[in-house]
């Protein structure tokens, strides 16, 4: 019997973790035959070469492809996007997938979405009705409006989905696979001698926060006074720092170039920055910060999984959901400031299951065996 | 001052008929400067080189795109999309609009859509809100959650965008442009000298149908059984026939084929086939016939206003709102033959107001000259 | 021991004549491993659909690749081969093959020469040396600027590409892979019956001529106006004929719109229009007929080879090494119509080994086992 | 009476100081309009942005595209150049140039080359005939076989254009026009303060040398080993250091991490690393250090006009005719750095004026007028 061909298509660390899971379980089924498609940012040095963990997970990629321009602005984060429609389709001519699953609401999952949903090919689809700012709100609902199978992570998600429209019989409420990975985390004080980075040296048994701040490409024009309102918190606050480079997007270039003065200017002394962590060894170092600083939705995710303290800064997370462990601040460096000192004070959280509770990975694999997707979709009102 | 630019992107001969109105409009405002950008099908001879009506029309082209990759089918579908995208980046890039408007559901338009959103610039989009079938369904609701700016043509589209979460202040019922055409259209007797087409000479003075069937791209493997259906009952009812070739979509290829071997095997004794007509002169040909066959929106849209006995075959106009000078029918022959038996009897309907009532052109040029679009969404429930 | 990756890209039905030898030896070649990739208009439907030839000739197809951007103009020439570019280089990424071949000179051949090239994929040639009109001449010597190991089919060529500054040591004299096809071969009155076609019907047992007219894209201005002198002259000399559409160039959409004119007003009375033959049939066709008009370079190399009386017509060919089956005339009904008169009363001219004996596709493959290549090139004078 | 259209595209940094004479010449010249288009590396800020410089000295910018894809390796080096060929096919499609010129030979000007000859506008091309290593030297004969009119800038190259088969009336010898910028140029000790750099404060009144060492993209696996051994030459030199950082070529992201992980370690006390700089303050720098060390070809060309000792080290240079200024070496940090002691000793060299006198921006400019190119090529031998 043949089995059923699963493609899911990772453009970047950030998809990795919430998907890995996945990976597994479906690589696992017997009845599923994984199609793993490595592309965009996660093919890129500068963002941590994903690839490298990926083998050592020991997951064989079918295809990789380059579909990053460069530029980091808003015209190239277009124009990449309609490379990876291009280069997608060629990919999925060619492996001819059962189902393909796209994860949550980058930029460039839009090209996922496009390239088979346009092909007739059924198109599942991870985080679907959250609600944030950027446009990643805007691609996850236009995402949404293109998917087949839709996995939301929480009630209220699920529920959105209904009101924009889907069919409940496509909707399969599973939990963020992200949480499972969150089960069980321990702190490891060892784990950071596997990581280049640059700046100054980190010891984990010692108090530290972690920073984490993308760009918002709906304000496109401010990133370099948001990272500075961040920079000059983190350097009044002066506790030892974990900061992790922003993701590939309209901004990113600004957001590391202010960043770089910074530490040209030898301003940045207890700080150490790197590109990224393996999703384990991330919870590891997560798990047992003092807080979590910037607009990443691990803050608000992981964050209320694990009850780190959190601060989430700006409209990037504008209206998501989260647990108790967060603060909201606006780009100001006061209020920054003084939202670090006051989370840094607490202990951990009650952990809350508010993006599932740990077994989204299986429950996924499983109902995309047995489903038998429709590709003709109407908007189900009445 | 400076006016504010438009850019309204034309990819396809219906899109046109749908927006010439708006561009007239635009045009004639003092306050803004039109900014026409033709691609994709519209630029190819074989689907009847729109370019040649536009200057005519005396519409200046801004840029040009070739942008469709040969084959017809839905791996191609979906890479002149990407190729779109790329595209029309580098073109907004070099313009810079203050808004872009796009129209309408096919699938290159998602590309406008695409490049305008990811580069913050306000994406105003007719027709949203409506149902359909075809992969125009899933295109046109990916494309309102992408848009600022929404103006539906009927009062049930507009309160579809509103339960789709868009905010009640961005959406404006205006009515479909198209209509504004259709006010006051005569039929002309000698309209067709001006086109070439093959096949047996027509007398307009004579009774005769008109068909226009595009294919169902997520009934793409179907194409060539669905149109013999209609060949069959065309060469049954043996009347006068014009016949528009299919757009470029998925399937049109097989479509073609299927039509160009009826023709060589003299099956097609009463029908002449054309590439496109100018907007106005279709409309003087559509009040005139006895009925129109297949599944294009014009039957419904314009046929509503019109009055003209319509046969919709299939699922590409599934769940569209309309009049009652239309039949459904399935692919089947004998059920399309017996309906068109039943609607050459009829005389007109009486007109429809459903999709708007003649001057939505106006009406769009104005809000966009008053319009201060967000480009910043948000999914507005509660 | 792992095998060497022979690459191989068939972009166009006339591609496939000229290397399908080579195909088949590298395939039975015990130290090579045959990696097809099929792309541009070898794809399409309308150029004669060559995968179901490639399939029925039993060669796996490793990727495809849809390229061809529609419009048949000089600006989509030049994007198709864009598109080529970046695709490959993906599929190269993939399939990482040791040697990669390319055949020949038509516009969509520099997308591989670029892609592997520039890959430092060492890259192999045939047909370098050659002298032409058209783009093809331009094309075909920047070719051999880029590659690695040269395939030249004549005498003359051979000494060409050494005074191209290529080393000698990398040339390789080993005739046209499509003379192998050639050898032997003998009429079939009943070849036609697998094949559809348009227009009247042809008897092989009585006198046919052939019809291959490409347009010429250095004159892509004149491409109505060349193909009606050929057109007229084929009316004026009433005899059967077989009339294969053309190449996907710029022009080709003008050439085949004036044939379809002609057809609609009932002119080509004699004339019978395939899309393409297999290679082998094409040949039984061709070795049997009274004389070959047009500008392929089938009538020139195939045609010295088999003794064919050739009318080559216009600049497409101008330069290129011919024997004695060749008769020059300009775009000029005349010139041609007395042309053919000659031509028709000729016997078979005496067999001309200019390109090649018949074993170019053993030899080359055995070339591409043994050979060690250098990526790194040096214009190699004095 | 209508000005010709001379369409320019700039690349890169090294295009612009090659070109800026004729850019000059050309919008100053009464008969022509320049239509300036800059695209690839020279829109990154990571490279220096260009287009600060361009509108400072007063070009205006017809059109600007973002074409590298992210990677710097080999497969986004020939995807770079595929996306750059689709879009400037679209930007000649708008713009209708009467001439193209592209400059030298960088891998992104065979993308200006092909988009051009293969929309038959004559292509002009800078510094054929010249031999070199890398990609460069494929890249650039590749370029003459698709141009139509021909600057070379050394009697040598002249010599190699008819020798590769050009007609002698379309090669007109002019020089470099780089060389134009360097009649007459003066040290200047306060340049620097215009620009920002990494790394230790540079006093131009004391001795320093400059580093210049971009990838060998055809020895793309040792770019690594091959930039250590210059950084271990000028750590041991120990003189004051002005380092630009390398081109986007395949390679130039492992030199940059390299780079950054010899800084990171604190190990290039005497170092300053820039982006860019114009070309006009690059020449002041460059007359007044003690020697230049690398593989660009500046050092050889502007050197031997200006008398700078220059080192030479590995391939890219290859077989580049030379004057006496030039030593070269192997990769070997030894060997590199006996020959800076060598060369730091030496005062300046007779300036020789191979590559031209200094007024070929002009001579261009009025050949581009005057000239009437054909745009139909043939091999010119015999």
């Amino acid at each position: 019997m043949n089995k059923k061909k699963i493609c899911i298509v990772v453009n970047n660390r950030a998809n990795y973790a919430r998907i890995k899971t996945v990976l597994k379980s479906v690589q696992n089924h017997k009845g599923l035959e994984l199609k793993l498609v490595v592309g965009a940012s996660a093919l890129l040095d500068k963002f941590g070469e994903l690839t490298k963990i990926i083998k050592k997970d020991r997951f064989k990629i079918s295809a990789k492809l380059f579909s990053i321009i460069e530029g980091e602005n808003l015209t190239t984060m277009a124009k990449s996007t309609g490379l990876g429609i291009i280069e997608l389709s060629t990919i999925f001519e060619n492996i001819k997938p059962d189902i393909v699953l796209t994860v949550a609401d980058r930029f460039e999952t839009m090209a996922t979405a496009i390239a088979a949903s346009y092909m007739n090919i059924p198109l599942a689809h991870t985080q679907g009705g959250e609600v944030t700012g950027s446009i990643d709100e805007s691609v996850r609902h236009a995402i949404t409006k293109l998917s087949h199978i839709h996995f939301p992570s929480s009630i209220k998600s699920y529920q959105n989905l209904i009101r924009l429209g889907e069919d409940r019989k496509n909707i399969f409420l599973v939990g963020c696979p992200a949480m499972d990975l969150a089960v069980g985390v321990k702190k490891d004080y060892k784990v950071l001698k596997n990581y280049h980075g640059v700046g100054s040296k980190i010891n984990l048994k010692k108090p530290y926060v972690i920073v984490l701040q993308h760009p918002v490409t709906t304000e496109y024009e401010d990133a370099k006074y948001q990272i500075e309102q961040t920079l000059k918190a983190i350097i009044k606050i002066d506790m030892q720092t974990i900061w992790l480079w922003p993701n590939v997007d309209a901004g990113s270039d600004e957001i590391s170039k202010t960043i770089r003065i910074y530490r040209e200017k030898n301003l940045l002394k207890n700080v150490r920055f790197y590109k990224n962590f393996t999703p384990e060894d991330f919870l590891k170092i997560f798990i047992n910060c003092r807080c979590i600083i910037g607009n990443s939705s691990s803050a608000i995710r992981e964050g209320s999984f694990l009850g780190v303290p959190a601060i989430n800064i700006g409209n990037r997370q504008n209206g998501r959901e989260h647990g108790k462990n967060v603060i909201h601040c606006n780009y100001n460096q006061n209020q920054i400031y003084k939202s670090i000192k006051k989370q840094i004070k607490n202990e951990r959280f009650k952990p809350q299951k508010i993006f599932g509770s740990g077994n989204a990975g299986k429950t996924i694999a499983n109902i995309l065996y047995k489903v038998k997707p429709n590709i003709k979709k109407k908007l189900n009102y009445d």
